[in-house]
């Protein structure tokens, strides 16, 4: 980190601020800049890189595993832990890979855009419309739309399981179409919030697929994505070493695919004293604070 | 993505603004949570998943390379283009790893508090004594200890090239030790803003080394970790695009390894111009915006 890097933000505020002004009129007041995460994730070449490099990482995977079959999907089995994983047996099952969809292979830049322009912060009624008109201002996460096809090339199913809702089943496969990402069909490939009793929760939809395919690979930005278990009521510190213990930390890049979202999510909780351990906090001592 | 985790962070504010209250005393006003990009990196499981499977990545790749000398380092050779890339060449040089180390090997747990509690937003006197005293306050990346000391197992010289002040060397590399990330000696394992005339462009000392060694891995938060070509003026969009084009999408996860840092960095630039494509806007249809 320079001290330039760290400044950049704040020198460009003002050139910037005039570019806000001549974008389409606002609904509340207007905003100088979109939020930090956005920038990161919608516009920056770090965001784009980490991308790409999890579908890199994540082809490699799946071109060697299609050369020699697994045992185990990596959906885990019912009735696992987390600190003793235990996965759905392959048999002879067709491979498949699971995705989930928004800020996994799709980014929904007209939604975040009238987000970060009102200013209003989510609100269900303009997800729900977006989820039934948005198809026009969608597109993939850097590396996913060549990444899809590659695994379709290679012979693997790809599915979509996303909490979107069942009730808007063909206006998601028309977006996720419109993204490049190539096509899904509500029951087959693609799997949505209301398919069951489970609501938001995945594992449910995730045994139903493990139980035709051999699934091989998941992406997902989300940690239930992988597993419902690390949502399960806990600290958030707790949440994070769960990511860490040894047999979950080797699936990151080994089945399990994690995408980057610092914009929304199950990863933006916290408060100071979840997220800066009290000794490893510090202060100038010029300020004596601390 | 689903409204529950949409509208999470809102329902925590509350409970967590009365944690903020009985943390040290701020400087400034009292702020309720830690930004987004905050909680993200620092405390999230998602964030945690996703450096743990770079590291991942970048442990498989040095493995693989080391068993099989490359012919080519991955430190681009001087007058090299983004469009036409071409690498120093290997020899027999002996293997390295090249990383940054804020926010790429090390958290800076204890700065992000201050700067946090503050709001200030960066300060350049802060950070200096940041770095002269915050050796108790780090923390390593996650699976950036591991990954370290397993790339010197593999016969691999690990070294940092930083823009933090070669006037605070020594303490610097207290800090790198104290995070758990071993040895580090200035001019030999450790190259830091200073050591040259180019200040914080840091492709002269990634020339120096690559005379020295093969680099065979490299790893930073930020694009300026890999080449200054991505820091040539330039839109938002062509830099981001820049990391797109096929030869260099293909070294992300291959030779090029990027970490996670939606806190501070070249990455969070943009207006809404910038990030949101004029074609790629949205508003819901009953509000008739747009």
């Amino acid at each position: 980190m320079s001290a330039t890097m760290r400044m950049a933000p704040a020198l460009l505020l003002a050139p910037l601020a005039a570019c806000a002004t001549v974008a389409p009129a606002p609904v509340a007041a207007p905003v100088a800049n979109p939020p930090a995460g956005m920038q990161y994730l919608y516009g920056s070449g770090e965001g784009a890189a980490l991308s790409v490099q999890a579908w890199n990482a994540l082809l490699a995977y799946v071109s060697a595993r299609v050369k020699a079959r697994p045992a185990d999907s990596v959906v885990l089995a019912e009735g696992a832990r987390l600190a003793a994983p235990r996965f759905v047996p392959c048999g002879d099952k067709p491979f498949a890979a699971v995705f989930d969809v928004d800020e996994t292979v799709m980014l929904n830049t007209g939604y975040e855009y009238h987000d970060a322009k009102t200013g209003r912060g989510f609100d269900a009624a303009a997800w729900d419309a977006w989820e039934k008109t948005g198809e026009g201002a969608v597109g993939p996460v850097p590396g996913a739309d060549h990444g899809l096809a590659a695994l379709r090339g290679l012979g693997v199913t790809v599915i979509f399981n996303t909490n979107r809702s069942a009730a808007n089943a063909d206006s998601t496969a028309r977006a996720i179409k419109a993204a490049g990402l190539g096509d899904a069909v509500h029951g087959q490939t693609l799997y949505l919030s209301g398919d069951d009793a489970m609501g938001s929760r995945k594992d449910g939809r995730r045994a139903t697929i493990a139980a035709r395919y051999c699934v091989i690979a998941m992406g997902g930005d989300q940690l239930g994505d992988f597993s419902d278990l690390f949502n399960a009521a806990q600290p958030v510190s707790a949440r994070r070493d769960a990511t860490l213990q040894p047999l979950v930390a080797g699936l990151w890049g080994n089945g399990w695919f994690v995408m980057p979202n610092p914009v929304y999510g199950s990863g933006l909780k916290g408060g100071f004293d979840d997220i800066f351990p009290m000794d490893k906090r510090w202060a100038p001592p010029a300020i004596g604070e601390k």
